[in-house]
């Protein structure tokens, strides 16, 4: 097999065979494969595409460049779920605790935030004492004795991924749909659990901006995941609005816990209630119906709440501010942003929203960026919503108060209003799975 | 300027500014670009293409990331040409002659041979003495005394072209015609010709399979010579069987001569006026009929004959072998290849044919490869001709018996026999100028 030759079977538009994908990816891994032979067949894959087959070749040859990870000692189903990334996005600690509370096993290796997207880790690392790094063993028992653990990825995951996203992220080839699937399920393979339930995020805060794309990225990823022989499902979910109201890290842990005390803002209650249900359906718990009883009474029960006390306590961190959130820490300065004309808010362009949040403290601009963990912004005001000269539009939460005017300046830019009433599109636009795709 | 972005810009087919080119190139010469962008970027070249604006400003930019030969010290029009390479192909050494004994003035850089083509310089070499490096000064003073120099290239011409080259080549990129031509003809521009005449090859010994494709490459190199301010044309002249009977450096050189001598065989001795007129007319010197009769005298005459003697000479060669060319040195063997079987030969695979005679020792199989000048093969029936069982179909010649076996093995499967009579298509095909594509 020479690189030259599958370079050139790509561009004419053939097939590689699984053994020529995995002989690539060994290859490159292995430094045999030039970075400038590898960007030229990334190109190619960008014009001509890969079949499914083709795909699940490549994830598979992806996830096992590194170290698979063993969850054979955790009994039970487990159960992850990945979010393609948004603004306001904490659905993982209001739904793992949840979906822990109903039986299901949640051994999830989460992210960090960059841009203008936030990462699960650093929401955590909010929470005084909380660790993120855990070896294999410990995370493994929590997972047995709680139900759930969330932790930085560790380990050599799909190294193959990391070289990947970074030769992609420089010659302009990351908005390729097998190449994203590719990137992303390869990870989840490697991470090991059973099932794997996909949050694909679609609208103005999302890397998927139209429903259709979100759709063909979603079912990509559940072909592959199958192939594998996961159970795998796609929830395409609305992110054209930030989702809740508050954006930042410990702002979003506090909004988490008020959503698994059954006070939560109801937008992200219900994207919460349909992740945590399919999620539990695919750990085999029963019919969708029965599922989504379960969701709720482990709600209602407090139940899921509980679980997060205990995973949070487990890990080293304090869980008294569960119960009582105003033990965080709190932004020293906050500033409110007003309505200046009145009208309905039409869109909220929610990347510039995120990157408001960064600009305050709450993201990285950079890998290297320091995070404030009370910095962002509390969304009062949403698309729908009428609103009136000198309303509260929204509140920012900084350690410095010279970084409202700049991130004041970007968040105005991101409404848009109308004289007409609006009608927001439905928060869950679709499902894919095995089946086919059900839109909502 | 980020190069990201220009690809970007690339692959979703928009057009590059003649800034953004030149800035590309100077950066990737001094290596502040990478070849994984520029790898990526040429593989979004070959999907999207580009205009002949893009094209003409690439060429002028790898044109001058190295040193322009300054032939200003030669008076008189000067004119170049080039071949895209095929078998046989020996007419720089017939027209060059011609030209330069009507007035003309050729001042060219040659190449050496590589796989299945042959090169000039190599050819040229096969005669005793004869000295291809010339410094600056000696070969601008034997174009204006002699009007014809060909030597080997030096200097730092076109270095973007040598480093895109080598990139292309092994990340699939070369068969893209703004790539080809750019290539091509940034050296062209380099070497400071006034006219360029291209020789366009079709069939299967061409790099260019098809008319259709010979005539759009040559479409794209005419509008950039012209946008460079070069008098430009391209003949399409056929690549379906060898040029003339010979295949080999010093049997190449001796039947030039005698094509010189008006006792060339047919194809060759056509193909040669068709370019030499059309070299002619772009010095200027009458209309192309004016032409055609000025190279028709300077064979009769014997004047062109008497030219490439004098350049033998300038460049310190045996000037006496082209008088005798029986003092060429000989192979020490020589095979007959037989036919087997009646037919009429309906098809040459020209490409084979180049590499039986690489084979026997005329041709480089690597660029390290040491060339045996009296090596090749003499083909004495050609596509159209019908054969018998017993005839000779081509005559070997080879320093070591053994290269004979396996020559001849490549040479039998080069055919293609018919029962039926067939018509060969005509040996110049099209001709492409400023003013359009006349076919024939």
């Amino acid at each position: 097999m020479r690189m030259y030759d599958l370079i050139t079977k790509k561009k004419h538009g053939e097939e590689l065979s699984k053994e020529e994908i995995s002989e690539m990816i060994r290859g490159y891994v292995n430094e045999e494969i030039t970075d400038y032979q590898m960007s030229a067949m990334l190109m190619a894959i960008y014009f001509q595409g890969m079949s499914e087959k083709e795909t699940a070749n490549l994830t598979i040859a992806m996830a096992h460049s590194g170290d698979i990870v063993d969850l054979s000692a955790i009994k039970g189903i487990k159960v992850d779920k990945h979010s393609t990334g948004g603004v306001g996005d904490k659905t993982t600690l209001v739904i793992g605790p949840i979906v822990a509370a109903c039986g299901g096993k949640v051994a999830k290796m989460s992210g960090r935030g960059l841009g203008h997207t936030g990462g699960t880790i650093d929401k955590l690392e909010s929470i005084p004492g909380f660790q993120v790094a855990l070896d294999q063993d410990k995370f493994i028992d929590i997972v047995n004795k709680v139900g759930i653990s969330v932790v930085g990825q560790s380990g050599n995951l799909a190294p193959a991924d990391k070289k990947l996203y970074a030769l992609r992220d420089v010659t302009a080839t990351v908005d390729s749909i097998p190449l994203i699937s590719s990137s992303i399920m390869s990870k989840k393979l490697a991470a090991g659990s059973d099932c794997i339930l996909l949050d694909v995020k679609t609208g103005s805060g999302a890397f998927m901006r139209t429903v259709e794309d979100s759709i063909a990225l979603a079912r990509r990823m559940v072909a592959i995941g199958e192939h594998a022989g996961k159970k795998t499902m796609a929830i395409i979910t609305d992110m054209d609005i930030p989702l809740g109201s508050a954006v930042g890290n410990s702002l979003e842990v506090i909004e988490a816990i008020e959503t698994l005390k059954g006070n939560g803002p109801k937008d992200l209650a219900e994207v919460c209630e349909i992740l945590a249900t399919n999620m539990l359906y695919l750990t085999g718990k029963g019919s969708v119906e029965k599922c989504k009883q379960l969701v709720h009474e482990a709600v209602e029960s407090g139940a899921a709440l509980k679980k997060l006390a205990e995973m949070v306590e487990a890990q080293g961190g304090d869980s008294t501010v569960i119960l009582d959130t105003n033990k965080f820490a709190k932004a020293p300065y906050q500033y409110e942003v007003k309505v200046t004309q009145n009208g309905y808010i039409s869109h909220m362009d929610t990347e510039q929203c995120g990157i408001a949040s960064m600009v305050l403290g709450a993201g990285r601009e950079t890998k290297d960026s320091v995070i404030d963990y009370s910095a962002g912004i509390r969304m009062i005001k949403k698309t729908g919503d009428y609103v009136k000269q000198g309303d509260v539009l929204a509140i920012l939460y900084a350690s410095k108060k010279e970084l409202f005017q700049k991130a004041e300046e970007i968040l105005r830019k991101a409404y848009t209003l109308s004289d007409e009433p609006v009608t927001r599109r439905p928060l869950v636009l679709a499902k894919v799975s095995s089946q086919g795709v059900e839109q909502y």
